[in-house]
């Protein structure tokens, strides 16, 4: 027996009929508005190629550790959902047989966002009317692919379906850009820009990280061997990628340590870090100035700078050595941001040139630290909920956890921050009913008038985005 | 004037008339499930030896710590509530009065779990129509008692009645189970089984720790004073305990600290705390060695292992001197899993067959670290929420912040977790109350299918407790 | 185009309409109640001078940081808002600039506590019925200003139109009181009662801490260089401070820390101390002897004891520098309370003569620690969500992770802790909205039945606080 799929138009939606039909009434005009994503992973290829997606299974499965995390979590190995090893060990590579083990499986992503993403894209983008199952898989994987194949369902064709009016990617401090110019010389009206992310060359414990300044001194010109030399080298790196469209910058680190060093002794850390002889702690220090080194140039050059701390990464070892990063083992760590950005705050925080997005994985800091800096600091703002808590409840969490005190006009608005391209709709569809649900609530029990709600709807959805990210 | 006492059928459903009705229709389901209770603290002495409870005060007062941490904290001596003292020091015996005292103070309940267990048990197993208060406070006295000398309120007889299909005691390593022998050669068709918790043998700072390691020689033959005769003796223990029904470990500790040494390391450091000369440091370092080991074991004979990190016990010293363990003076302290648990899982965590449930009364964990873990790492699985949040708040909060991460299959169904056997209805009709409230909420909102919906609160009341405890 | 201001008679409650007429009638029997604020921070000048506020921008806007440091998160300086900078530099001065300044950015307020508070105030104060914008900024400015020029304006009269049966301010040890000496003498009804804070002279941190010793020492005929005169001008200025209606004393100390040293110890650590020649750990071990020592005095004394622990004050250091002190750049940190109140409660716990109101900026502890504490120790009691948890999500919060474990009657009802004495009214009655709200909710599941709800709404609008007070 399979079961209907249907995204009920009221879906998110508070359940109390009066407060129902406000939000309603608020979704109705923030639903249509074009989609500005200024923060996430999509390749840049597939819009310079627009090569069509391969098949359902590498386009769903193996490259989304939301949903192979959960199979894994149950005693799905990995190997048998495709995901690649890092020493080119057999994996399974029938897209047929790995999707069949995603129906049978699919039932433990109930009552997930991925599930409800998914979903959304099977309905909305595909047209499908039949849940997906053990029963339907077949039909699934046959149908995504026959649309997958038509011009229809090539990159620009769905970028243009999604009414997506900007979508910023991330990219390394080492990287080319080459689909970026390719895009920008390509003569489609499609805006795709970079972000400038410099983990690489800025943690002292990334992979291959002296290979890396040397390559950052050949594509620069600049001597990295002095510190002087170093930052110059991001200076001339952050001015190519804001040609190529950049106005941010990004920062993955572990932590929100900051640091404010004399000139000296940065140039003596750097000295230890470049030689690789460095202790853990001074590995963070290291990363905590070079975050008030990136605050120093935003003010130079105007990129908004974003932070993103506290993901414990690769946490399962066994993992790491055989798939690699990014699949599905990063765990959050309880985040600190009151002493941590004090350094950088004090060199920099009465700045109001200067913008600061501020993320967390540790929904504590929301009420105790977040919205009290943000609410406070002119160069602050609060990024939409992150990774794990990019959900219903946890968006929900965020605006009850951080709007009284930082109100709404010190937030920016919503990040997909996703490398599942077919998601992006649906994934702001969620945070645009979600905040009009908010809203709702707010006039339901007169907290907040009608029409203002209707302002903040669309400020929400849109105007603040823009703003925060200078687009 | 007194008040009726009635258990509103709808008790802990939504407000909302449409929510109300889909969460009632879910529980019509569930409500009549046999009673699965995986993890629990009654006494098997009670179901070996069938004798009928001694009177009102003795059952659900002296012995609940729940109940008289409250007046305690409002003032009311626990001399006066017949709490016996450590030295033998005289408190009041007359069960009249200290139930009389009880119901004077039992307005300090409202709001609590407490209350609401107690009033289902005066309700629907003693029949009482007036609410507990300083007038019906005697009529109460008198009838509870007249009913606990009747066959029908026997131990067996409400095991019977309460419909519980199995109930788990837990046991030091040093018990000689005779209450399971001679409930299991009873012929009585109840199913007690037991629950190896060692912490008198794997935690050096126990009370007598090298007494019971001596102790735990004797009991099999051994040769404790060897790491290896110490594993072995673990050995013999889990495999007694699991003769006598045991499907599982449970491990009491101060964190979640795990170690993962070599063997030299393990030795030298079992001779340290063996004699007695460890530092608060180290005896943290064997507990966390300990839990490795236990999962190593596990792997070997299939017991589920429980953690439950994170209770500072004993925590007020004047009660601790006089009253003893267990009264109510058990504070919950922040509890770190992330980094915690990494030793252990670097070793066994990718193996599908071991099976760890873990427990916390850190809520800060659930969105942080529990749910991302255990969405993750195939071994692990999310035990309900323990003690002060086994109650409908602490319910509601964790399906909420541990479900968009972790899925529902993640979790492993409820525990009450009780010593006081008669509120075991009481407590496993709350969690299912509340679950079926919650899934009623993603169906109103549209999250998740009706159908869906019961199939998940049948797996949440009933299956998952049995799959999870391998039962 | 202007819009309607109007507070509706049903703000706050529930949306769904059962659950809203529960609140409601709940809400009627305590509306009207006299308030009672134990503890706050308004002027006692005002009362004993009994002179008009000078214009609405030096009442709304200048003194209240939370306002002001919206603005300045949004890039509005301090100087255009009037706030005095410490050396005397120039700023704003003309009132119905910053009055318009205000207005403009008034929309930053939206979801804010004190939106609702400026609302309640314009509306139901001054009797607005537009909306305060850019618009209608003159007009509020000319009105505002002519009524505060009237004798029904005074500060007697708006605190007799407030029906407050109880105000307390909070003084410094230094103070000699002399207003509260006028307001005593003058006949007036009005009952204004001061709390002993005696952060100057128990925080070797705090500015001047020596020359305080001193003056401490002239002011009460005490030799504060040694221990035993130290601590007997405490017991001297408590008792001063009592005889001027001081039932309670207030601590704010950046964390929950006490200690219990030896006598030889603690006048060791008093020398160092005093001699300015301490260490961080050595002030933080100082402050925390304080608190136990306060403890022990207030049982000779019988004075309430207050601990807020947990701000990091003064984190902006530009914002310090030029403007000073409670700038709207104090924010919360990590606070715990297990370990850190255990040497004050292993010396004066079980003492229920002895009473001790907790608060938090850790909304984390709520469930984790205060209520478990709180729910055990007889001298413990919960104050109400402070400072940025002083709000209808805030405060949701509280009694939903608190009461379950602490009950009700270990808190110790509404503070509204406000400089902004017009505010009080619209504060209480947030407070007296929200219980009522919660108690509602617990009455629509059954938790709780409407008579039982009636009773506490009383308690925790009114008797609560005179209790717990001792008022």
């Amino acid at each position: 027996m399979s079961h209907t799929l249907t995204m009920h138009p009221d879906r998110l939606f508070p359940a109390d009929a009066g407060t129902r039909a406000v939000a309603r009434a608020l979704y109705q005009n923030v639903k249509d508005l074009p989609i500005i994503s200024p923060h996430g992973h999509t390749d840049p290829a597939w819009f310079a190629t627009n090569e069509p997606f391969a098949n359902a299974a590498e386009l769903f499965i193996t490259p989304d550790h939301y949903v192979f995390r959960m199979l894994y979590s149950q005693g799905v190995s990995m190997e048998s959902l495709g995901v690649p090893t890092v020493d080119g060990a057999e994996v399974e590579t029938d897209g047929r047989k790995i999707w069949q083990r995603f129906a049978d499986h699919y039932h433990l992503l109930r009552g997930t966002p991925s599930r409800m993403w998914l979903d959304s894209v099977f309905s909305e983008v595909f047209g499908f009317q039949q849940r997906l199952d053990s029963g339907t898989a077949d039909a699934y994987y046959d149908r995504i692919n026959e649309k997958l194949a038509t011009d229809a369902f090539r990159p620009r064709a769905l970028f243009d379906r999604f009414n997506i009016e900007l979508l910023a990617t991330t990219e390394g401090p080492l990287d080319d850009l080459a689909h970026h110019r390719t895009i920008r010389d390509s003569g489609w009206g499609g805006r795709v820009i970079t972000t400038y992310r410099p983990d690489a060359v800025t943690d002292p414990d990334y992979e291959g990280f002296t290979d890396n300044l040397a390559q950052f001194a050949e594509l620069t010109g600049e001597d990295t061997s002095t510190w002087t030399g170093y930052l110059n080298a991001h200076r001339a790196r952050r001015a190519f990628f804001k040609s190529m469209g950049a106005t941010a910058t990004d920062h993955g680190h572990p932590s929100a340590t900051t640091a404010n060093l004399s000139r000296s002794e940065a140039e003596a850390l750097y000295d230890t870090v470049r030689s690789g002889r460095h202790s853990a702690g001074e590995a963070e220090l290291f990363r905590g100035q070079m975050l008030t080194e990136m605050a120093g140039m935003s003010l130079e050059d105007d990129l908004v700078m974003q932070i993103h701390p506290g993901s414990f990464r690769n946490h399962n070892e066994f993992v790491f050595q055989r798939f690699g990063r990014d699949k599905g083992a990063d765990i959050p760590s309880p985040t600190g941001y009151v002493r941590a950005l004090k350094p950088l705050l004090d060199k920099y925080g009465r700045e109001p040139a200067l913008e600061i997005i501020l993320f967390t994985l540790d929904e504590t800091s929301y009420s105790r630290e977040l919205a009290p800096l943000a609410g406070h600091y002119p160069c602050l703002r609060l990024g939409p909920p992150w990774w794990f808590h990019d959900s219903p409840e946890g968006m929900r969490r965020f605006r009850q956890q951080a709007t009284e005190t930082a109100g709404f006009y010190n937030t920016a608005g919503f990040n997909d921050d996703t490398r599942a391209f077919l998601s992006i709709p649906a994934r702001h569809d969620v945070a645009r009913r979600m905040d009009c649900a908010f809203l709702a609530e707010l006039v339901a029990d007169h907290r907040l008038q009608e029409e203002e709600a209707a302002e903040l709807a669309v400020d929400l959805a849109y105007n603040l985005a823009k703003q925060s990210y200078r687009l």
